[in-house]
């Protein structure tokens, strides 16, 4: 039930619960992505630049409002992958239980050699966040998953790290941070606290679903960030979020093209 | 990206965001049962009872921690299925993002007419929770994702409708009440108002993940939860669950195996 870690890292004790999202063959060249986006405000400029089309006889369950659109860019397979509207509601299924079921199904139907979780955020000024600025995340954690009992407040946190991108990092001019992840809009004292703990730079409400789910299948996994509100600031964040959404959208796009673009042609190590 | 809910209840303004889960099927005779169950202790003692096996060749995806139990018990394929032990650190695999991947690959794998969700709770004595009781939901809802933006804010709270099963109510020395789930074990003033909100008599930690699924497969669900400790008492929760789990597990094993014993020859509008 508790097979041995390989990739595990090793590291000092503190740093010992971090799982690494790493894949067994980090060496293919990358030919499939699977780009995983929350809300279809977010997928749709980049569907648009890269010119792909919905898949109309999905992959996927049947009646599930999951939406893949898919193309070929450079020599990429490229799959955007969004969990679609409620069917009652009308709305963007957003959070951590559509996100997981669509990585979970996206890597079933599609093995991609690398995942993207793209989308907005917010961000913490006492971190050194800005409106507009793009993070990739170099660890994701769970800040609404309290279970205060040994090891399983571990397990409830779920810190994880991001597969190692130092090519990536030096090419685009984006932030390194960490994110934390929560099924909310707003914060609690509580949530707020645990950011804190997880030395959180941003904070979304899919990021650590999708890393749990990419690790869980052995698939490697980055997650660029854009940030929409500051949630230490003065503003409240839903007016903040509202009002940045479709700029913070489009520079989002631009940043994962920009990534797309690196990542085209080279190996999983090369990044 | 929206379609019509075509077994939308017909209801007061107030009730329409209530979604039934219900199948397109539902007079079909009750063949296959996956019982979701998110915790290895809660699990055993029904394994013993239904004398069940441990599927060694899993029909789940490599690599995955998941465990079913399966095996003939009277006419009926009795599937127990568990998210199994996180790889790293050998706690169960709590929660809703475990619990919604379990519940969706259970329903791709194993079709079943039926899903029951068994496992403890925490429950609130203001609305008449006591230890050791057995509860069937009669609702299910989210008390930890709050979005405060229109429309977001009842995706977010997720409420639902488990399937009517009056004559099993009236059968069965159990209460009936409503649901109300979060990925923590403790409970915060704003959980605690959401859940005040939902009206919810129990609280656990998968309940509504596998609802949501339930009712995206159109697969109906019911949910039979044990109470472990009071929320609204004096004692400490995680105190509380520890030292009642092991008694409050038998009666719960007992209770399912009468809910089994109840649905079996029957169908699904007998219930």
């Amino acid at each position: 039930m508790a097979p041995p870690q390989e990739e595990k890292s090793k590291t000092t004790e503190e740093e010992s619960v971090t799982i690494p999202i790493t894949s067994a063959a980090d060496n293919r060249r990358i030919s499939t992505i699977a780009i995983i986006i929350a809300m279809q405000a977010e997928a749709n400029p980049l569907v648009d630049r890269f010119q792909l089309k919905e898949d109309l006889d999905c992959v996927f369950a049947k009646g599930v409002p999951w939406v893949r659109y898919h193309g070929t860019y450079r020599d990429l397979n490229i799959n955007i992958i969004c969990p679609g509207k409620d069917a009652v509601l009308g709305v963007d299924s957003v959070g951590t239980v559509p996100a997981s079921l669509v990585t979970y199904a996206s890597i079933q139907a599609l093995q991609p050699d690398l995942i993207i979780n793209a989308g907005t955020a917010g961000g913490f000024q006492a971190k050194g966040a800005n409106v507009g600025d793009i993070f990739l995340a170099s660890h994701i954690a769970f800040h609404d998953r309290r279970i205060p009992i040994p090891v399983f407040d571990l397990y409830g946190v779920g810190f994880r790290q991001a597969i190692s991108t130092p090519n990536l990092l030096k090419t685009l001019n984006v932030k390194i941070g960490k994110l934390s992840t929560g099924d909310s809009l707003d914060i609690t004292p509580q949530d707020e606290a645990s950011i804190i703990a997880n030395d959180a730079t941003i904070k979304d409400m899919e990021g650590a679903a999708v890393a749990y789910v990419a690790d869980l299948l052995k698939v490697p996994a980055i997650f660029v960030k854009a940030v929409t509100d500051i949630v230490d600031g003065d503003k409240p964040t839903t007016e903040e979020f509202i009002e940045n959404l479709a700029a913070v959208t489009a520079a989002l796009g631009g940043a994962v093209t920009e990534v797309v673009d690196f990542i085209s042609g080279k190996h999983l190590s090369e990044l």
